[in-house]
């Protein structure tokens, strides 16, 4: 999959993934409308709204950016009927031959993460049948348990030719409470991209490992070290944007070749029209302002790596 | 809800919460078989299966324990079946009195754990309604993404009078990967103790903060250093039984008043009638070993406390 996800990032010149995050304040009111007459103002109402939204974005989209990152607790938060938005939503990306990241952050013990990692990632057996759960292409995961709790997912990944993004250092401002705390002279961070680094060197795709990292934007000193500490790590990078990440704080976080960095924004591409910037879509136009927004994003990170 | 926590332990005289993390391979055959005849060998058998598993499980202890702590990891291998037996476990255990402790693991940046927070603890606005997603009473969260991630977890506990356990000490064997690893002088975990403490001084019920902590019963050494560290927190204390923690590595968990902590057991219960010592009780009578065994737990951790 991380072969998949490199070359579709060369196809497209466009080391970008859109958040799914879909908050309903972030839905055209005319898609809740229809979605609250036909279930009413109920968590099946919210599903269906998410649904109608997702899927607007994604064909306005789905030929300019290799990969969608659905945030699973913008679904989680509707129950049941959100998770059913949020699986409808990954197979559909998937059909449209996305590459589809799960934004799940994951990370337990040994035999729960192994849980986590087959309904994510893998296959559940029942009986002499077995099954996907949610089946994404990726996932993030969260390594403060230690790699007991990474490995089970790395072993996942290795049968089911996926890939995970390990937390390391992340884009919000509290990150450093424990992130940059100094251990052996050395911020945790680093030590968690070491381990990243080892996991990944045996876990090799074509140039690229399928054991990842996430780094935010909004931290591009620490990218550039990152960058050399994980040579062969894909980094995920949130914090574009509305987080205040720019074109110009990304160039650390890829390789001489423009690769080895995939850019995440969500709200910025999927609420675009209610940005002054692309107000003149209007509300009906949400899924050509988000067009419209990943194009200049495109343009954005294109002009900071000088192509 | 921490207050009913602690009249709960006081009432029952245990301080022990059941993991309900049901494996397939705990489930007796007899459970399977009918579930599987009505749906078939299918995610939504093996959510039937899961879920008449359970309801055995909690009819026969219920009256023994103050709280059950769900396992979500292993319903969510289970796709959407799966998650909606967790949905239901939760709503039954509460219908019984049971105080539900939903190990869910989560956190995230900002907004995004504030959609956790609000799917398992608060209630989600839809339109002009609002609705509980998943409704725990408690849930585990992860500290490595710092404050931020935290607070909103906090901000929903206050408002639903809820509580939280915040992973400090793990009982994995690589806990020690990133949580033991010394910052000016101390470890991680103990930076974790002192904003957990710091937190829960802010948010107290009567005797105890709503604030919790999860330290593993695999490392009583750090727990009695936490124990200090967090002098109003209470601590989840999961490894007893299984994973290999003893009744004697749980005092300094403990106040005097053998008040302050909650011990956790999964399989050592729940398939109980599996190992040797219950094997009389066979499969079918799988929850009678069960309350066997939460009997002899709760006569160990008393003997342990000198009670």
């Amino acid at each position: 999959m991380i072969n998949k996800l490199v070359e579709k990032i060369k196809k497209t010149n466009a080391p970008i993934v859109v958040g799914l995050d879909p908050m309903m304040k972030f839905i055209p009111d005319y898609i809740k409308s229809k979605a609250f007459a036909e279930f009413g103002e109920t968590l099946e109402g919210a599903a269906e709204a998410i649904w109608q939204y997702n899927k607007g974005l994604v064909d306005a989209i789905c030929d300019l950016i290799p990969a969608v990152k659905p945030q699973i607790a913008m679904y989680e938060q509707f129950g049941i009927p959100g998770l059913v938005a949020f699986k409808k939503t990954v197979d559909y990306c998937k059909s449209k031959g996305l590459v589809v990241i799960g934004d799940v952050k994951r990370g337990d013990i040994g035999s729960t993460s192994e849980a986590y990692a087959v309904g994510h990632l893998g296959k559940v057996q029942v009986g002499s049948n077995s099954f996907y759960g949610f089946d994404e292409d990726f996932v993030t995961i969260n390594p403060y348990m230690g790699a007991d709790s990474v490995l089970p997912f790395v072993k996942v990944c290795k049968e089911e030719k996926k890939g995970l993004f390990i937390l390391v250092k992340t884009s919000n401002p509290s990150s450093g409470d424990f992130q940059d705390r100094l251990i052996d002279g050395k911020p945790l961070y680093e030590h968690v991209g070491e381990k990243v680094a080892e996991w990944g060197a045996e876990h090799m795709g074509d140039s690229y490992s399928y054991i990842g990292a996430v780094v935010g934007a909004t931290y591009p000193e620490q990218g550039k070290i990152l960058r050399k500490v994980m040579p062969k790590s894909f980094i995920l990078v949130p914090g574009y944007g509305a987080q205040g990440g720019k074109g110009a704080d990304l160039v650390h976080f890829f390789d001489k070749d423009g690769l080895g960095a995939i850019v995440n924004s969500s709200r910025g591409i999927i609420a675009a029209y209610q940005q002054e910037k692309y107000a003149s879509y209007g509300d009906t136009g949400y899924a050509d302002a988000a067009r419209a927004a990943v194009l200049d994003m495109r343009e954005d990170i294109a002009g900071a790596l000088g192509k």
